[in-house]
């Protein structure tokens, strides 16, 4: 494969995943994602013959993988994790990145649910394969802070229904409080 | 208005909820809504001028009144009331809904958040005035229960989006531990 298709596909799949974010799963039309990912037309049928519903599992497949690779770089950085510290992080960077984008883009997976869960088990399966792509590290890092297994990965499952549904109560006000209060809230059960 | 009449009006405001809660806005087909409210062809217009955006913002609205008289009705229920208590009644009576309807609705105002916040502010609007108007009833259930009146607002917003969290989590996995857990977890911060 040539560099020039790898990079098509791999944009494909990037602003599939960016529409998710903006518009959800019904609402991501693939004409624009081809437009915004200035490839031609014609390579969604080559790169996938499955249609919609492999694109959107790759995007979300891709997400998860996003949002794993910067759970370790937050723990990487960390001079001396805490449980706390760690979801503040995760956090904060989404409240950066809604105040950027001025709340225009929430979580793919999220919307993937939620659109899905009744009418799609295909893209159903991968949002929750997502989630777990992204909950792992969390999951390790707890680990590794001492926290006993079974605890954290109760705790790892928190955070993340914490920073989900703070993302849908902060785009519903346009206003990134409801992120900071859930780390601030959390932070005495997570660290106890 | 005749009692007929009403009746149509309402069960399409009815029935856009139950489509929001399964498919999401952009999935929600005016069709459909008139079929399952079992109204006239026409009625849509007659009764909703302002088209989708009206029908789904009336359907928010009738939402958040629902969900805040179940808020009055758990705290009425409640012999020794408490945050956790509270919280407990409202993540259960949404675990018993998803375990009965086998995943198949969540939250409508979840859903319009996430659909519409980058495409449609009117719908955004409608779902932000639907969690104050659910949110409402449970801080002045907080201040009743002895918390001051900011600690009650900051403590009813993590309830709902730990609640709305924990709905995707859950829907996602087509488990509803994850709604136990946050109830759970977070019993001791609203006890505090």
């Amino acid at each position: 494969m040539s560099s020039s298709r790898r990079g098509h596909r791999e944009r494909l799949v990037y602003e599939t995943a960016q529409q998710l974010r903006r518009a959800g799963v019904t609402g991501t039309g693939l004409r624009r994602v081809v437009s915004d990912a200035g490839a031609p037309r014609g390579s969604l049928q080559h790169y996938f013959p499955g249609g919609k519903d492999q694109l959107v599992g790759e995007a979300l497949q891709w997400s998860g993988t996003w949002a794993a690779a910067r759970v370790m770089h937050h723990v990487d950085r960390m001079r001396r994790p805490t449980p706390s510290r760690l979801f503040a992080a995760i956090v904060d960077e989404w409240a950066a990145d809604l105040d950027a984008r001025d709340f225009s883009r929430g979580c793919p997976v999220a919307a993937s649910v939620i659109d899905c869960a009744d009418t799609n088990d295909t893209v159903r399966r991968a949002a929750d394969a997502a989630l777990e792509t992204w909950r792992r590290p969390i999951t390790e890092a707890l680990v590794e802070m001492g926290r006993p297994r079974r605890r954290a990965e109760r705790l790892s499952t928190l955070m993340l229904c914490a920073l989900e549904g703070a993302l849908v109560v902060a785009r519903a006000r346009r206003d990134t409080t409801p992120l900071g209060l859930v780390a601030r809230e959390l932070a005495p059960v997570l660290d106890a």
